[in-house]
C-alpha cells in the first residue's frame, strides 16, 4: 500500500465544514466574523507519551483528545485538525484500529480531519488542532489575580495511576482497574466546560503534565503565588486507598488527567458552579491566589503540608 | 536543559502579528474579513527526508519551506507556522544552529513562530503554516481545463541531483556542486509567484514528489490529460551534462524541487509571463491538458518520448 492509498483508504472521510479538506496543498478553514482561530499542536512519541503496546483505537483517541484539551483550556470551539504521521509500516489492522478511535474522537467533538502527511519512520502522531473563539473573550494563563479562587474539574490522578496499572506496577479490583485505564487512554477533553468559562475564569490550562507543574505555569505568567489546600484536590476512591507517597504524586504531579484548571475572583463561585453544572462537570475549588511568587500545599487546617519523603511533585518534563 | 527551558530560549522570539504567540495552550490568529486560513503541515524525519549529517541551519531553512511550498501553491501568504520537534538529547549546538536557520527562513517569508511542542524521542520535525487568501481566488489542484498550458516555474532536476553529490554517487565541479546542494538544502518557496498567479492558473501545485507525480496529481483531481514535451522542461547546465537515465530521473521525477507547477489558459500566456516577470522567476511552457486521463510524455517533434531502459519515474513514495 502506497502513501496515497494509504491516505485515501483511512484518512479521507469528507469534511462537512472546511472550504477544503484532504488532497490539496492545503486545507482551506472559514472564520466567522468577530472570531479568531486558536491553534495548538502536540507530538506523541511511543515510549513517551503512550506504551508500545496500547490499543491503536485507545490511541487514536487519546492523539485528538489531548489537542482539543488545549482549546478547552483557551475557551475555544473545535472546528479542524490535520495529522501528520510516521509510521514504521503500513500496518493494515493498525491503521484500520487507530483512524476509528480517532474519528469516533473527532465526531463526538465535531472536529474534522482536513489534512496531513503520512511518512515512514518511528511512530510519531502529530496532530494539530484548530478552533474559533469570539474576539478577546480567550481565557489565557496570565490572568489571575490576587484574591481569586483556584478551581479544578473532575478527578486528578487517575491517569497516572492507570499508567501504573498498564506498567504492572499496581494491582486494582476489576472496576476500580477499568476506570483507571479508562482516565489514562480515553481522556475526554473538557471543551464544553471551557467555553462556558468564558467571562468567568480569570487563568486556565489543562493539567497535562501534572497539577503542580501546570498550575505553575499559571502563577508564573499572571506574577503572583498560589495556595492549595491537598485535602481538597479531587480524587477517585481508588487513588484515596493508594499509599501516600503514590496517591500524592498521582494527585498532584502525575500528569495526563486533561482536566481544566482554572481562576474566578470568589464573587463568581456561583456562576461557575453553574458552567460546572451546564457542562456535567464536578468543580472543587482547591485553594486561592496571593501575592508573591510559587505555590504552597496545606493541610485543610491550613498549616504547610509535609510531603512523605521522596514525594516528586517536579511534573513531566520531556527532557528532564 | 529541559524542555520549557529549551523552547525560552531558542523558540521564542517575540512574535509581531500574532494575538498571542508562543507559551500558551493555544496560539492565536486573527484573519482577515474576506480571507480564508490555508492549512498545511509536513512531517520530516532523518534519513527520509533529510541525511543524518545535514547542516542544521540548512534544515531549519529547509523545514519551514516545504511548507511555505504548499501555501505558495495555493496561492496563500504566509502568517504564522507551529514546530513541533522530537529531539534525541538536547543538543545545545544543535538547537542553536537549527532555530537559526528556521528563523531566517521565518524572517525572510514573513511567517511567524507561534507555539508548538518538543519532547525526547526519534528525531523529527513536524511543521504546519498558516497563510490567508481571499475568499474563492485558491489556486487548487483541481481546476485544469482542456486546451490549458502546463506551465513551471525555474528549473528541475537540481535538488534530486544535489542529493546524488551529497551521497557521493556523482562528483560535479565547484560551481555547480554548490548549486546543486543549494537546491537540495535551501530550497526558495515561490510565494509571491503563487500569489501573482491566483485569478490566472486554474490548477497549481509544488513539485515536491518530481514533476511526473505532482502533475499526475493536478490531472488526477481535473479528471483530464497532459501531454508533456521532455526537451521544453527546464533545467540546469550541470543537470544536462549527466547521463540520460539519471538526468531523465532527476528531472522529472527527483522531486524536492518546490518549484511551482500549474495550468492556464493559453490567452492568458502574456499575463502568465508577467506574473513570472514580476515575481523575477523564469516560467516554461511544458506542455498541455488534454481530454482523457494520464500524462504522456513526447518530444519536441512531438512523437512519444523513448525512456531509457529502466528509467524510473513513479515519484517519491513513502510506502513504495
Amino acid at each position: 500500500m502506497g502513501e496515497f492509498d494509504l491516505i485515501e483508504r483511512y484518512f479521507s472521510r469528507p469534511s462537512k465544514r472546511a472550504a477544503l479538506g484532504v488532497g490539496d496543498d492545503c486545507a482551506l478553514l472559514a472564520i466567522r466574523p468577530g472570531h479568531e482561530l486558536a491553534i495548538s499542536t502536540d507530538m506523541l512519541v511511543c515510549g513517551r507519551h503512550f506504551l508500545s503496546d496500547v490499543a491503536p483505537a485507545a490511541l487514536g483517541w487519546k492523539s485528538l483528545a489531548v489537542n482539543l484539551s488545549d482549546l478547552a483550556a483557551m475557551g475555544a470551539e473545535p472546528m479542524a485538525f490535520t495529522l501528520a504521521l510516521a509510521l514504521p509500516a503500513a500496518d493494515e489492522d493498525w491503521l484500520e484500529a487507530f483512524s476509528d478511535g480517532l474519528y469516533d474522537c473527532a465526531a463526538r467533538y465535531a472536529c474534522e480531519l482536513v489534512g496531513g502527511d503520512t511518512t515512514s519512520g518511528p511512530l510519531n502522531i502529530c496532530i494539530a488542532v484548530y478552533g474559533e473563539v469570539p474576539l478577546r473573550t480567550a481565557v489565557r494563563r496570565a490572568g489571575a489575580k490576587v484574591g481569586d479562587d483556584i478551581w479544578v474539574s473532575g478527578e486528578l490522578g487517575s491517569a497516572a495511576l492507570g499508567l501504573r496499572v498498564r506498567q504492572g506496577a499496581v494491582v486494582l479490583p476489576d472496576e476500580a482497574h477499568q476506570q483507571a485505564i479508562n482516565a489514562l487512554e480515553r481522556p475526554i477533553p473538557r471543551l464544553a466546560l471551557g467555553r462556558d468559562l468564558r467571562g468567568i475564569a480569570t487563568a486556565m490550562i489543562d493539567i497535562s503534565d501534572g497539577l503542580a507543574s501546570d498550575l505553575g505555569h499559571i502563577l508564573a505568567a499572571s506574577r503572583v503565588a498560589g495556595r492549595v489546600s491537598v485535602d481538597a484536590v479531587p480524587q477517585s476512591q481508588f487513588l484515596s486507598r493508594q499509599p501516600e507517597a503514590l496517591r500524592l504524586y498521582c494527585l498532584l504531579a502525575g500528569g495526563d488527567d486533561y482536566e481544566l484548571c482554572f481562576t474566578a475572583p470568589p464573587d463568581l463561585q456561583e456562576a461557575v458552579q453553574r458552567a460546572g453544572r451546564e457542562a456535567g462537570v464536578a468543580l472543587a475549588r482547591i485553594g486561592m491566589i496571593e501575592a508573591g511568587r510559587g505555590l504552597e500545599f496545606e493541610n485543610s487546617g491550613g498549616t504547610p503540608y509535609r510531603f512523605p519523603t521522596g514525594t516528586n511533585l517536579g511534573g513531566f518534563d520531556h527532557f528532564g
